[in-house]
């Protein structure tokens, strides 16, 4: 049982690891790959037809600009989809990125994420996988917590101050 | 195993509907309930803490405006909270929802969709389900099947003309 | 020699016919079909792969919302790609057409004309076929003189009222 | 008699640090805290349904990206709320924070500043105070002397140079 | 104690009657009248020098396109100002009134709320009263109450549909 | 025959001294102050009043965020007013103060400018002398003249390179 | 002594009429034509050239889209062009004829008015011949007052109703 | 058999030489001006009209702001034109640029690539010569096959860290 992290650009690494670091800490297992809609489109046909035959059981997608990766793999694939938006360089201001990946048309899903939000898809992939994984489930009820904890430990360092 | 279906205010109703629809399509049981965010918080929190002991995997939560009930149902539940932006009467084209759901902070994801997107948004609690059930996941092929074929038809009658 | 015109689903035909009027009204062969990247993924690929061994010379393609099929069309084809997006019913005031379709990574260009622009996509085609074929931008100066001659006309008309 | 001063995060503090400063230069006491309406939703809760016992008469609220806090506790208390639109590291230019907070439903309204405007959230605040309190709308009368003098003493000084 | 619901036009008052139903339901007394801030500057003048001379706690001021009434009043009054951006005929889709009411500069608060909001702009006025004002808070606090029961109503009609 | 050049406040003389400077070249006499619509209405007022008596011809006013000075300059005198709007530091990347600016009512026009466009209200308030002053509707030619022979220069160089 | 009244195509004339009607409204002469930038080059380049050598003073100038007629103008022309956005049939929501009009280069302004804002456009050219002329300028003086005397009428009749 | 490089200012050079080094890349003759729509207007003229019977066969034109440049010369030429929309220093985030290039009204197409997407205006040149010559089809069809092969590299190099 894997998550897959996918992205265009080796340059959207630095971006997307905020989601391999936080499944990793889930102990959920990662394929991370870089495919590029624009440039390797047979390997995109590839990865989005296969994805499902290899225990990949959630696709998380990034890429900046015009990015249809997560929207091609949501063509190709039957998996639960996660689309970053990343702010690319050639990004205006992230709202190619956002409207680009958000605004999917009927019949073909994708679950959208903040700009750079890749640490919050890593969550949600660990979120769909504990829908139906107890044990996974409990790890986000504990991380949860920790949230919380650290939240309130800043509210005490700030009133001491 | 059910998808909750829940909404701010019965005007949204008429947008939701798609997602109700589309999940009684693929034969899985759909929770729907009016919370607002705004109007009954205690509602609001309840239903929050308590939906993933009530047999429900996948929350699908609308609203418009400054939409706050998805992000602050993720902040109660551990479930996966599917987001769906809807252009309320009162909303500035869309961008308002749509901004309010998809930038949630790290640590707290919400899996947005496009605006309006609530059949979207159905179709993606049926995927997260089908990760780990394989008989929805065949039902998700074939929907996919369904969409390729009324595209073709579409195609041969465009021609025909 | 011909022009493709393609576009993901025949909801776009009412925008997109003003490329295929234009066209014929220059004598250029049309080869217009549904192509969706999201719904029909193989046919997009067979089609982008093999267009250019077909005698097609320029392919237009619209679409609306997170508009993918003419960057996908211009990742997979060697041809200028010219990209029409469309204000589908789902799009936020046309801006996600527009930048899905706009934006493309550097190495992948798509032309972009402006919203609902499909006439001027047709018009561009036979510019870029002129290019190379003295007939053609014979017409193309016959056109524009025609553009003239009726902006005259009409301020003729208003000084006499 | 007391104005409470509340945001997401601690990293919001130095932006909300010119509301509290403006506050106690009027002499008015400041409850300060960390209030997370997305990790501490408890707290969230609690504070709103009680601070009006607690001699709170305002609730300034500062938050940023998908900015629910200043919403969320105008939901749950009777006081009025004073939101704070915080352009934090994960923003949209700004414009997330600002209609998260702007656009609320009719029935709940937050008193929206401009964005990182947490110095206009303090003398509003102050003034909402004055409208039953002489003395401190006294002093926003000798405040606004004060803004006065201060370009007028620009004013000067730019011409003598 | 009045509160003062002020408007650029006539034609602002369709938008601006919620204010004054809303505070009137309250049993809050109301003093409307139309201030253009471009078209009648004396009368602007007079206004914000003397409203607070005259019983009046709060201003609410409504105005479309290049909205300067609100901040204009705030500028000559120490009263607390609610801005409430009128989606006028001649506005870019509201953006206009928005930023032009919320963007004031450090030292000049204006309490801006939802474009059209003007319910909200009462709502907020009637809490401001009960800052100091036991009687009105209670009735706020009954508000709320009421709209959360006309949700849960809402709810339970859906339901048995 | 003078120019007034106003601005909100000295921090927005850096932008503002590309009108005075231009100007100047023109030999064109330039009133220069500060006047701030929230900080020194009353100024604004006696300002807006009586420009036309003392011999000002055009007034230049230049502002940030929710930029009110130029409107209400051009509600109070019967001049012709030329908007700058400023990107100040509390502005939401420039849109408020160009919104607030250009989108003036019916009746009361503003002749807007470029974000920071400084520079193009000097220019401006030399053609409208120009207008009615052969001299200066000369040098204005001889400056275009200018702009011509520098961009050539540039043209050469360029391909000297 | 003329005001020229410029657009790109009939289609923009409901909107043009305004400034036309208000210039004849204060008995100022005016000079009517359809001039496209795109269409009638040559024409834009003899209007542009020749329309001060006319007993032109001022030229206004409407377009929509990428509106390229009132740079243009500005650009081939030494008197002050004035710049009416029109919100034409193929604008995305008037950005694109406000942008296109207002950001011209340093060196070449455009005073550009509100979106559809061809009245202030006319008002605008008249306090620009006013700056010289005595007699308009106190017909806008007249003018001023009679808006002031609208909205008066307006607030009796609202507090009598 | 050339393309032509135009840009309105040496400031838009550093971004133009992306499109003039990929165009020398594929072995195609680049003829490099700059040109001013709104500095040198005359030299526009002679270019747009004269262009077609220097050899040259496509035009690619950059410019920031209100960037008329591509336009005119579209409007001057029956040559397909490509608009490069730069972020220039005085642009509103490049919107400016965007739309002022892209929203051409029906008649006059501009092929417009993305925000500073010079290097992508080089490659749809040589596309569109490539649209009648073999030799260069083939140099694209490499360039691609150089784009996968890039993309795959980086995919083994992050796989082996």
């Amino acid at each position: 049982m894997k998550v897959a992290v996918i992205m265009g650009s080796t340059s959207d690494l630095p971006v997307m690891q905020d989601a391999i670091d936080i499944l990793k800490g889930f102990d959920i297992e990662v394929d991370v790959d870089i495919v590029s809609a624009h440039r390797t489109p047979d390997k995109l046909f590839d990865y989005g037809k296969n994805a499902h035959t290899r225990d990949i059981k959630v696709i998380i997608a990034g890429a900046g600009g015009a990015a249809h990766l997560p929207g091609m793999i949501a063509s190709l694939s039957p998996l639960p989809v996660i689309g970053v938006p990343v702010k690319s360089s050639n990004s205006i201001d992230g709202w190619d990125s956002v409207l680009s990946i958000l605004q999917m048309p009927g019949g073909v899903p994708v679950a959208t994420v903040a700009l750079n939000g890749a640490k919050n898809a890593g969550i949600l992939a660990a979120q769909i996988l504990g829908a139906s994984d107890k044990c996974i489930l409990d790890k986000i009820v504990a991380y949860k917590e920790g949230l919380k904890m650290k939240v309130e430990q800043g509210a005490i360092e700030m009133k001491n101050n």
